[in-house]
């Protein structure tokens, strides 16, 4: 196990018809700014919810945060805070929002030009304290100290973290989910489960117990996956979703073991370039990763395959090929597709363009660095 | 799942050399009282490490807190860190000196007769700074805000809990376990080991996560138990059994599932009236709560026969006994006897003389509150 520090202070508020906590969790001398995104949380009772809860604090809004949240709208609400002197963020929605929120947080009290918060990891010495009420299992961003932001103009999509970012609170209700369009529920498991295997999948280092915790996390979106789908899926089946989604990436699972992030990455270029859902990017990209990848992740495959699957017999590589194959039939039973070429865009030139932008950013990725931008060209090119 | 809030504030320092680390998470103005237990820190490097950590900080010290930190002890403490006007105490050693210390944290503060926020449960409404350096993995004092502490005078055993009593961190260095008596080491593992089942057997309450998370811990204790006692264990090994200890009962796998802290409470008097080791009456207990219970528990002990013992085969009374029987077997496994005539005490009327403390205090334990006097009565007389 590598030495480690695991610091997680952001209090979860979970259960039904908990978004009323937001009374007493906000100060009462706060002046607080909500932020949101296309506003379907005026249509689902939630922004309801939120105002009833806040009747007795001062508050303005701030809606129209896009899935993957860009610098330039984020700076509007930046402007917000400074003239109208915000103590508190609050941001409802799903991982976006509370990313943009975060964004936005650190911006406010950054000196200097915000982008390079992102672009150069200026270090964040400050935040406007926020917290989320998350209305989208899939992310973890309401407990973790980390946000991805895009700029439209560079097609850039860049990720920070600061420890000034963790959600002071995030209020996790799983009836808001019950209004989900599926293939967001089906995003959110895909994310999940992929946040939990790129700290999983790399080499065993004596970790016994974080890889049994990544397992759970595993098994358990495996088990309810397909019912949290439907539109009739029950409150409990939700309330598995959102707890694994927040555990899949609040830092536990994580603790001492190596990590690969590559498959993000990837995916995000993915995303800045042709603007595919985040989690149908890893949905692709992952299998790809695996497979080129299988003589450094050799060991962790076979037994991923063994207790994920449950697959023991065959060869090792039949192991292995057996396991990934079911990841992707898995994601594939979810409604989320596993071939660039499934994604509605040009697929050929993907390879090429997404390995030359990582180049020039000199990225080497996975847990040994030995993903080259001409490794993630054959691991793009495997997934046509 | 059942409706829950989880906060945990302390930050984990992780690893070989991590003592170190006391120097920057120390405030440099702050005044320190080190509490320690029996002397051991002083013969195997540890107090060395403390004091070259702390060689710019203003300290004092305070040893001699016993194995079931006793009030009067204590006291002489909180009396100390009032007089030298003391910023933050830091706890060094095991689950005891990390409880007593969150006592004195509280009671130094406590306006009134400190003894009540254990005998009335009087509020906490505010308490010093602490942090742990933890050597001895067992409680999982060192992130929580729970304390046991124990009165002479009344022969009573008593907790208390606090968000203020978070150690604001807790260095935990494997290493530093080396030096451990075997007994100590068997006891830890059993303390953690029956911590994660007091949150789990019980009844099952749609917590797939949740359960899957506690049997983590419940098979990686399993896996090395016998290992981690061997005088020559290795790093790896004594590092699991520090973060099992630490997840056991930190409030994670805790959440939004029912409880059942009567071994706990049945345990505490026996080490109250008798000055049992703690885990030893655990060890006692638990069989004969699981047997008397069975009932109220068939699901929760049918699942934990399969999943932690992989019986799959017999009646369902057989696979339950049998899993009971492989628990008791564990305990013994590591040298720590499982009925109250091998503990060296007037074991006859032990069950009686229990049951009537537990009477008097109106206690109706288990996740149901069926565990009453007579139950109690029933359980430890099986257990003779």
């Amino acid at each position: 196990m590598n030495n480690f520090s695991y610091f997680n202070p952001t209090k979860i508020i979970f259960g039904k018809g908990r978004i009323a906590a937001l009374t007493r969790e906000i100060p009462a001398d706060a002046k607080v700014l909500v932020t949101y995104g296309g506003g379907s949380i005026k249509s689902n009772g939630v922004y309801e919810q939120v105002k009833d809860a806040l009747k007795s604090h001062k508050w303005l809004e701030f809606g129209g945060i896009e899935p993957n949240p860009r610098y330039e709208t984020l700076m509007q609400a930046v402007e917000i805070v400074k003239k109208e002197s915000i103590t508190m963020l609050l941001a409802v929605g799903g991982g976006s929002v509370a990313d943009g929120t975060k964004f936005i947080a650190a911006a406010a009290r950054f000196e200097g030009e915000p982008w390079d918060i992102l672009s150069k990891q200026a270090p964040v010495k400050s935040a406007v304290p926020m917290g989320v009420v998350m209305t989208l299992p899939a992310t973890g961003s309401e407990s973790n100290g980390f946000a991805v932001i895009s700029r439209n103009a560079t097609q850039e999509k860049l990720s920070f973290g600061s420890p000034h970012c963790y959600p002071r609170f995030a209020v996790l209700d799983p009836q808001t989910t019950f209004s989900l369009p599926q293939r967001q529920i089906a995003n959110g498991a895909v994310d999940a489960f992929i946040h939990v295997i790129e700290q999983y999948l790399t080499y065993p280092s004596s970790a016994r117990l974080q890889d049994r915790l990544a397992e759970s996390i595993l098994l358990t979106l495996l088990e309810i996956g397909t019912k949290a789908l439907q539109p009739d899926a029950d409150y409990e089946t939700r309330a598995e979703l959102v707890w694994c989604a927040t555990l899949g990436l609040n830092g536990l699972i994580g603790c001492g073991v190596p990590q690969d992030w590559s498959t993000h990455n990837i995916g995000h270029e993915l995303t800045a370039l042709y603007g595919l859902d985040h989690a149908r990017t890893l949905a692709v990209v992952l299998p790809g990763v695996l497979r080129n990848r299988k003589h450094e992740k050799r060991e962790k495959l076979l037994q991923y395959a063994e207790r994920i699957w449950g697959i023991t017999s065959g060869s090792e590589d039949e192991r292995i090929e057996s396991a990934i194959t079911r990841t992707e039939t898995f994601f594939e039973s979810l409604g989320v597709a596993t071939r660039l070429s499934q994604c509605g865009i040009d697929a050929d030139t993907a390879p090429e363009t997404v390995a030359a932008r990582l180049a020039a950013r000199g990225e080497k990725l996975g847990e040994h660095g030995s993903i080259t931008p001409d490794v993630i060209n054959e691991i793009l090119t495997s997934r046509l």
